[in-house]
């Protein structure tokens, strides 16, 4: 098969991203040759940016571009609660809620004996420092609801237990919009459980 | 929301791309920032070079890296028959049946007027050019079969008329591996027509 050697290097360097096959990978390339020049020096510019200006956050190991997240540095969030997720991404996901105006502490993982992550190699020690230094009353446990989320959460809640403050997890059952007819059964017992009252 | 403005500016970048939407803008933006920095920048770079490096071939309007591309400069191939084709990634589907040796034209596009691509927008005068110098027997006319394809192909056939060489059109049928039952009527009343003997 006949493409020229720039077009070949595209290809492959697209197909190297996630849920991007040969095909998807190719129409990218392709595009991109139509694209404005500027638009496609602004992604590789956005690119390189991302890969070198990006870093955790000496406090919550949250993605940022500065020594200490934004979310850290406003004087306007509640100090005393800090919500432990597994990513980056699930920060974006709480703070889609607008709900939650208090801290994060985000680990970059869970704890899987299966694929060799164990409590080492997550960010658990500076969680522990900030709590012995700030003021926390409450540790919002939102790791994910499976297996690795779960097992990290018990893990957590044990660990801090000399602490003494307050440990929630969040809860679990039916997703809003869901089906109650196919809902799995643990969800469904998970659901069950949480029952409050009206 | 707040995401730092690196990664904003990436998942901006990533959703001009087709088919990507927020979500996946986002999935990919943050697979990034897990990725050697070496697989990045090859990634950037390979966005540059594609745009910087590539053209159009000075004689078939396919895209290469080189004043005249690999197949028109390719002694083996043959010259005596042209295959018409809208899109260089038409080109790579054909290359990929192994079957065709002759030699391609790219068009950069269809005659659409609800689009308003009219001839003057397609490398016509390039396609009259070749005819006249070079030694052709026979153009096969590889438009998309739809309504632009095939009107391009029409307009096309009877410009090169008075060239008197011979001219085809790809066959029209059901693709292999398809189903009788739900072809369309108008693929099904072109296989019929198109019907050879065993």
């Amino acid at each position: 098969m006949y493409v020229p050697e720039p077009i070949e290097k595209l290809i492959e360097a697209f197909m190297r991203l996630p849920g991007i096959g040969p095909k998807t990978a190719q129409r990218l390339a392709f595009f991109i040759l139509g694209m404005d020049e500027e638009d496609v020096m602004d992604l590789a510019k956005a690119l390189v940016r991302a890969k070198r200006d990006l870093r955790t956050c000496a406090i919550c190991s949250n993605i940022t571009d500065k020594e200490v997240c934004a979310i850290c540095s406003d004087k306007n969030r509640d100090r005393s609660v800090i919500c432990v997720v597994q990513d980056p991404r699930d920060v974006i996901a709480m703070e889609r809620t607008r709900e939650y105006n208090g801290l994060y502490h985000v680990l970059h993982g869970a704890i899987s004996p299966m694929e060799g992550v164990g409590p080492e190699d997550l960010r658990i020690p500076e969680l522990l420092k900030r709590l012995e230094k700030e003021e926390v009353q409450e540790l919002i446990l939102a790791t994910n609801p499976n297996i690795e989320g779960e097992a990290t959460a018990m893990y957590l809640s044990k660990l801090v237990k000399p602490f003494g403050l307050r440990v929630t997890r969040i809860a679990h059952g039916l997703p809003v919009g869901g089906d109650l007819e196919y809902a799995d059964e643990v969800t469904l017992t998970k659901a069950l459980e949480g029952r409050r009252e009206l």
